[in-house]
């Protein structure tokens, strides 16, 4: 009789042999929404889409002085951290960033190195800022990606805008979401893991707490001590596992991709992923609401399993 | 720590309640083949399709008396059991039908009550027989099901003609297919049940057998002797369960459903099934070879699991 843990390492290796690629693969054109649905969407697969926004008007219209004039007086969300890791472990704690409210502006003079600023500033909040934000920009993109809607049959749930520093890193971490992922400017660097991979990345419970900046430049760690709700969080880092502490990621298989300007990334739902960009770096997402079906019926076991077999 | 056996238990649940239903739900019309695909397929949920086939010449044609002119001189492949239990577990062994080669019209005799002969005759030959042996009969039907060859971006592997006996019996199994089952005189009824329930479904591995009808009519077991290999099965009748022998099988949650003429079922690869039928029941089915991919992944896993935990 095997182990649950021998088990799961079979299980690991026959979805690299069965399905998935050594590196993300690349589609030439948008795709026909059936073909996507059947080779990607239901499978589970990421793809990277290398024309798929080469006519949104954003591509050769979003420069700072084009962005400066159209929305710079508006007023911005903006994630801020001493180090570049927003919600992210450290040390025993979840970290979450000083969100600031910011003009456009101001923003991208940090950016740009116009003004000197302590911390790493980015651009990430993740309530269809795009839409509800900034919509004087939405004309230069699309509302949503035609293809994509058509193929899963309903409307993205959330279109984010994301603008940031070199510095600034997204952590380890899955979304409930199909998400297209759109650079405009630059390029982003992902880290991606499937959703079979589970049984070797690590999880805690941490305590939330939020960076602040004080009067003197330094950041202060608060504690949210009015939430008792520890956060389920991935301390491991991709970019320097720590394989003493967690051994079971050697048995890991990531795929690491670059997306650059004009291209998007399809990343399936409860992928994990860890996400870097190139300093100044724009992109805009489309979320779209997972379907909660037999695959995700089947990650709850894996993720229960995951459990029942002790800490792996 | 939970125990597999619990964990495996609450993921069957959770089926039930995320994305199955109590009853095999009805399609009026022949859907659009990305909606079938995204609904249906992906999610690996049956349905039926009710007006799926009224335009099939066959609906009104295939009267004993067409068939016997258009193809009754015609040698097919017939299965002969004593009981109508072919490829099925009896007592201690696998035990599979006495292959017979008879004209079509002699089949016939012998449904219709012409001639009487012992045993229970059914034409249920899956190797593409109603392409392969009744090429005749295929401007009745299709040769494909066009909305579903869209959808899998495919063609059928194989299209099989049924026609046979009231007390002809197809045991519990599963296949790797998707597969539409079209019923064109009488009705089929189906037991079935999930993937997600494997873990109540007892399995044994069985001697292979034949049946052979001696010359004073009995039918003796012939053992297959030169074959050493033993067949996996599922020894459980749903009709007439054993809980005793198999208390788990309690926990699985069947959907029972009745296919009539005009009628197809949408039978989702891997899904147990258990089949009757009406007396001269015809029936076409079309069996898609299925994806390799995440679902059959996470399938092996849940198999797996089902012999690690040790007999459920």
């Amino acid at each position: 009789m095997k182990s649950v843990h021998k088990v799961l390492q079979e299980f690991s290796q026959e979805a690299h042999e069965l399905y998935l690629s050594r590196s993300v693969p690349n589609l030439l054109e948008p795709p026909d929404p059936l073909q996507f649905y059947r080779d990607w969407i239901s499978p589970n697969r990421p793809c990277i889409i290398q024309n798929g926004l080469r006519h949104w008007p954003a591509l050769s219209r979003w420069s700072p002085d084009y962005l400066r004039e159209k929305i710079g007086s508006k007023v911005i969300s903006v994630a801020v951290t001493p180090n570049g890791y927003a919600d992210a472990v450290v040390g025993d704690r979840f970290m979450m960033p000083e969100e600031r409210q910011m003009s456009f502006s101001s923003v991208l003079d940090i950016i740009e190195g116009k003004v000197q600023k302590g911390g790493v500033f980015y651009i990430q909040k993740q309530c269809s800022n795009l839409l509800q934000e900034l919509p004087e920009l939405v004309d230069d993109v699309e509302p949503h990606v035609p293809w994509m809607s058509t193929a899963l049959g309903k409307l993205p749930d959330a279109v984010n805008f994301w603008l940031g520093d070199g510095n600034a890193i997204t952590s380890m971490h899955k979304d409930p979401y199909e998400n297209l992922y759109c650079v405009i400017s630059g390029v982003k660097r992902f880290i991606l893991l499937p959703p079979t991979d589970r049984p070797f990345i690590p999880y805690g419970v941490y305590q939330p707490a939020v960076y602040h900046e004080q009067d003197n430049g330094e950041f202060e760690v608060i504690e949210k001590t009015d939430s008792q709700k520890q956060v389920p969080w991935i301390p491991l880092d991709p970019l320097d596992p720590d394989l003493d502490l967690y051994p079971e990621y050697r048995k890991a298989q990531p795929l690491c991709c670059s997306v650059k300007a004009g291209e998007m990334l399809y990343l399936p739902s409860l992928w994990f992923h860890h996400v870097q960009q190139s300093h100044g770096c724009i992109a805009v997402n489309f979320w779209y609401d997972m379907e909660y079906d037999i695959k995700y019926n089947y990650f709850q076991l894996l993720e229960s399993l995951c459990g029942a077999s002790g800490s792996m």
